[in-house]
């Protein structure tokens, strides 16, 4: 086991109904807050409703700011730092999904600062202060509830960067499995992928041994393989969601990265088709995982062995480990699909022909390797691509 | 799934050598510690030495209060109150177990406040501050490190009552397993039979589902049922103290309650027997644990079919689900047995000639019941008791 460090200090209030608590929430930290938002869908939800209904009665003062779209753009940041100079605002009350708390994230450390946010993104300062955020999520999927992480896209240059700083970790998050009854399936499944996707990431790791956290790993994984086909099939299965909803967080909260390095090549591989085309970050994540799977799992097979026993359920063929092995990443593509998510690039209408210039920026043109439980180089990242199509 | 709110801020910095951290970690929160321990064994082992370099190269000045017992004493928590006030103490840094960093908590508590801090441990007031609590951990067993609860005995009546309140929580612990490499076997034994039973404790409850935490709690007792037996013999295998210490304190930082309601008879029941006779926490509980669940385990026998399944690997006899279930609390028993634990009041020279009178008090002489999985009178702890003779 590495040495770790781990904190995780948001307080979190699960459960039905609770979105009606954030007034007396906020109450507690501020006198004015910036309600900061998507586009329609809390508004049609009644969502938005319920949330004003409670600032007021608990008598928390608000100014809006909707508007915030998949990858968050630095420009509306900007317009949220203003807003809340002029305003006088002492929190940022994000409620909607990892882009809205990400957004919200950065107008928080922005409002302090004298700079340009963006800064902090690019490394070129570290935030001493930032206002504290609180957070109503609507979708399951990004776990930045609880996270200490944000991702701006920069829309000079299209730029997308993330920043990790334990500064932005939110105070208080709302969970209502209640909240997520009304997304698009599409939507449920592609967030799922991103859940599973970050339990997967700290799951294939050189740190061994590292047995506790393999095991809540792989326990929250089956979690996943059994609720994520029930919330489909009846999208107001509370039981279910609920089970979704507290594993998007457990997640990606830290914890199960206590005493072991991650990898992370499958998330650095999809920002970039993310960048370069319009598609959800959890499908495309569909579609790479699998692939990076096939590309490394010969560096030790005995991790992808029990990753097919413990996570999918596989019978251990002894005397094949690699027919094991194999079947365990079959068994994640197959369950993919049967979720709706894509299994090639083609089903995402990503055509082959900026393979190479993909692969070259994920490495930025061949300087560095990507992921830690093997390092990629350019030629592995356009293997992983083709065998992709 | 129960609604919950669920936050936990200790900051957790494990590994090898990360005691020597200790000067510099409380230098950031205060200038004058109060150094809390217990007996010799710190300054046999080297650590009082560390732990004193460390401060003096930070700068951090301290006063010192050893002594403390195994169940903590309130003649000792208000002398330290004393001493802090007159020292002008901002911190309280508690290196040991359980019984110290309880005893730390405890004097946080009273030095702002101007009553007497057992009036937190009887209910009469709730403290408004406390001074921040630090520790360095040295016994895997109580999860005090990272929880919000401590538990004091009042020598006028021989009390002992807990109390809980975030209040209390640990700024900070340093967890490393190093440290545990010279503890007495028994106590090892018994502070595994503690972790794994407030594991059990959240394990048996009536909500459901709550798949999540279900299959975490499975997880961290099979990493017991791994890892305790690997440093029984071989004391220093770093990589197993590892695994059992991350265990204890997530075991306990209430995580694994998030939406279920814990039973917790089985500690009630065993507070009498650590009340009336001299005997190790754990070891009280390896007796008691197994006796309730033959006593309560047809009131949910699919539960303790899981328990024998999951956690102790018994093939599942699907036309005698209770033959399953009753080798799974076989396999406990063996298994806590096979550690140094004992199986019977009689291995802990306890006579039979106090059960009705603990049972008695265990249910506040009949007013109350005990537990929540199942409710048990006074009749029902007499018998769990007798069936352990």
């Amino acid at each position: 086991m590495e040495n770790f460090t781990f904190q995780n200090t948001t307080r979190i209030i699960f459960g039905r109904g609770t979105q009606k608590l954030v007034g007396e929430e906020c109450c507690k930290h501020a006198k004015k807050v910036l309600l900061h938002f998507g586009g329609q869908s809390i508004k049609k939800s009644g969502l938005y409703d319920e949330v004003i209904e409670s600032l007021n009665k608990a008598g928390v003062e608000y100014v809006e700011l909707g508007g915030v779209q998949p990858n968050p753009r630095l420009s509306l940041v900007h317009k949220g730092v203003s807003i809340c100079r002029a305003e006088g605002v002492e929190l940022i009350l994000a409620v909607g999904g990892g882009s809205v708390i990400d957004s919200a994230k950065a107008i928080a450390m922005g409002v302090p600062y004298s700079g340009d946010v963006w800064d902090f993104y690019t490394h070129k300062a570290t935030p001493a202060k930032a206002l504290p955020v609180a957070t109503v999520l609507t979708i399951p999927a990004a776990g930045s509830e609880s996270s200490d992480s944000s991702v701006i896209t920069n829309e000079d240059g299209w730029r997308k960067h993330g920043y990790t700083n334990g500064i932005m970790t939110p105070l208080f998050s709302i969970l209502n499995p209640e909240l997520a009854f009304t997304l698009p399936k599409y939507q449920v499944a592609a967030g799922a992928t991103d859940i599973m996707s970050h339990l997967m990431e700290r799951y294939f790791t050189n740190s061994h041994p590292v047995e506790l956290t393999d095991g809540l790993i792989e326990a929250t994984l089956r979690n996943m393989v059994r609720n994520v086909p029930k919330v489909l099939a009846k999208m107001d299965d509370y039981d279910a969601w609920a089970e979704v909803m507290w594993s998007g967080c457990v997640a990606h909260n830290n914890l199960l990265d206590t005493g072991r390095i991650g990898d992370w090549a499958s998330h650095g591989i999809e920002h970039e088709l993310s960048a370069l085309y319009d598609v959800a970050h959890g499908a495309g994540l569909a579609v790479v995982f699998p692939a990076w799977m096939r590309h490394v799992y010969k560096h030790n097979l005995g991790r992808f062995v029990r990753f097919a026993v413990e996570v999918w359920g596989v019978r251990n063929d002894y005397w094949n480990p690699e027919a094991t092995a194999l079947a365990g990443i079959q068994a994640l593509q197959d369950f993919l699909v049967s979720i709706g998510m894509p299994a090639t690039l083609k089903q995402l209408d990503i055509p082959g022909d900026h393979i190479d210039e993909m692969a070259a920026k994920a490495t930025n043109h061949g300087q560095w390797k990507l992921g830690n439980f093997v390092k990629l180089g350019k030629e592995d990242i356009a293997a992983i691509l083709r065998s992709a199509q």
